[in-house]
């Protein structure tokens, strides 16, 4: 199932992708559940009963919100591909690297991608997400994949001066639009846990990165186990699991995101997100 | 005025503090406002018509929540006092260290702050919390104030061992029940926009940090104005302004929080925060 957070309208709401229409689910559910992270907290996935008659609007007249607009947490993974690491001149660490985004640093599908005034550095990370769909602290690996809703594809847009003028990432991860989300969550169920899911980024349909998931260093059950360590994984919560070599940071020579720029981030099995560069 | 979160019985919610007793605010405004947040973002301090005929519960009926529960974005400020500059063998930057906190890692005032089982490194970190009340991007030094709703106190309660683990200190910073806020809000009224503030930390007792307002590196107007540059500020944010010399990690000898241990942080004309460590 592709599950979505959308505006129709005036309205927010959250619903089901079917051929190429929306099954509005928080109207089906007599408004029970205000979002999709409430829903994922409070409903059942495997509850809902929706065919193609079900179908209220046309995917063309909404748009597309960040799939979980309001996470209370996402975590971000950094230097997680062997080939990241190298073109970073990094040592791999022995356990893994997290940095955090705050949600209003995110936009959904096809919004702008915002290369803000202070920058001239705006770089693209293609990544997969993962969003929890169970709670839990203490999450053994052999236990993760219970604790996950599904998946999407993320653009970790860094404006990298901001990122790096301290040892702190945190300014550059957080601009305001720079954070793709979407185009959906694909449920768990369409994609067998442990899969090999392939990743690619492409700038203006020029292919910038190329991995998949068996290069990861932290599988995604060694990062679910490993962030529940220290924080209560929740429903809604998202993880973005790292980006592969081929950021325009390391380029020679050096890649940034222009007015204009088209960035699409495509997972097999998932999708493509897609955010043109808008430039302030 | 001093504002608190609080649960009293089963029910959350948000009042003002008169002498010992409380007023509760979202009885008393019909539910119009769920939450402290909410309420900042809505409603309007100045229209708050109270006396102590309104009290309706003693302080000591109520458990007090962290001062905001559910910030949007807790953006710490790191190395941000010359003095703990010095003793971590680090040179100031010219822009402010930043780094986040989830807001599920927060506890209120006399909640007990967990020293986890993977950990023997528990350290405090007295610091002075800004919250915000009116929204804004690139807000400049001359008008920060005016996006101030008050202040309260802070511990950056910090598991070193994982805060050191990789360049990124997030997990250190994000162990469940690590996070003192409190006890209360004090309003920007109550204090003169740039008036020295004191600001000490004591562990059964014993002073381990004392400091100033005017000897922090990056003021408070500075943070809001560097702050939003990146991000969108917005009501109930929680700017965490920085820690002074004196941390246990940095004593000769090294100093840890153990179990019953009594972690005091007082700020002058805002109040005590207090709690006890509780080892899993």
């Amino acid at each position: 199932m592709k599950i979505v957070s959308f505006r129709h309208g005036e309205k927010e709401s959250f619903g089901v992708v079917i051929n190429d229409g929306i099954v509005d689910l928080k109207k089906k559910l007599n408004n029970e559940y205000s979002d999709l992270k409430t829903f994922l907290e409070k409903g059942n996935l495997e509850d809902i009963n929706i065919d193609v008659n079900d179908v209220q609007y046309p995917l063309d007249d909404v748009s597309l919100l960040p799939v979980i607009p309001n996470p209370e947490k996402i975590v971000c993974v950094g230097l997680n591909y062997h080939a990241h690491v190298e073109e970073c001149g990094e040592t791999e660490t022995a356990t893994p690297v997290i940095f955090f985004r705050y949600p209003s640093s995110q936009i959904g599908h096809e919004e702008n991608l915002i290369l803000p005034k202070e920058s001239s550095q705006l770089d693209f990370e293609g990544e997969i997400a993962v969003v929890i769909g169970k709670s839990g602290r203490r999450i053994s690996v052999e236990d993760a994949y219970n604790h996950i809703a599904g998946y999407s594809c993320y653009n970790d847009g860094s404006v990298r001066d901001w990122q790096l003028r301290t040892s702190q990432w945190g300014p550059g991860k957080n601009f305001d639009g720079t954070g793709g989300f979407g185009p959906w969550l694909v449920t768990r169920d369409e994609i067998k846990d442990g899969e090999v899911l392939s990743l690619e980024t492409r700038v203006n349909g020029e292919v910038m990165q190329s991995s998949t998931t068996n290069l990861l260093i932290f599988s995604i059950p060694k990062l679910i186990s490993f962030i529940s360590n220290f924080t209560t994984l929740k429903p809604g919560d998202v993880i973005v699991t790292g980006t592969p070599g081929g950021v325009g940071l390391k380029r020679e020579p050096q890649f940034f995101l222009k007015n204009g720029d088209v960035v699409e981030i495509e997972v097999s099995k998932v999708g493509t997100l897609r955010n043109t560069v808008k430039a302030e």
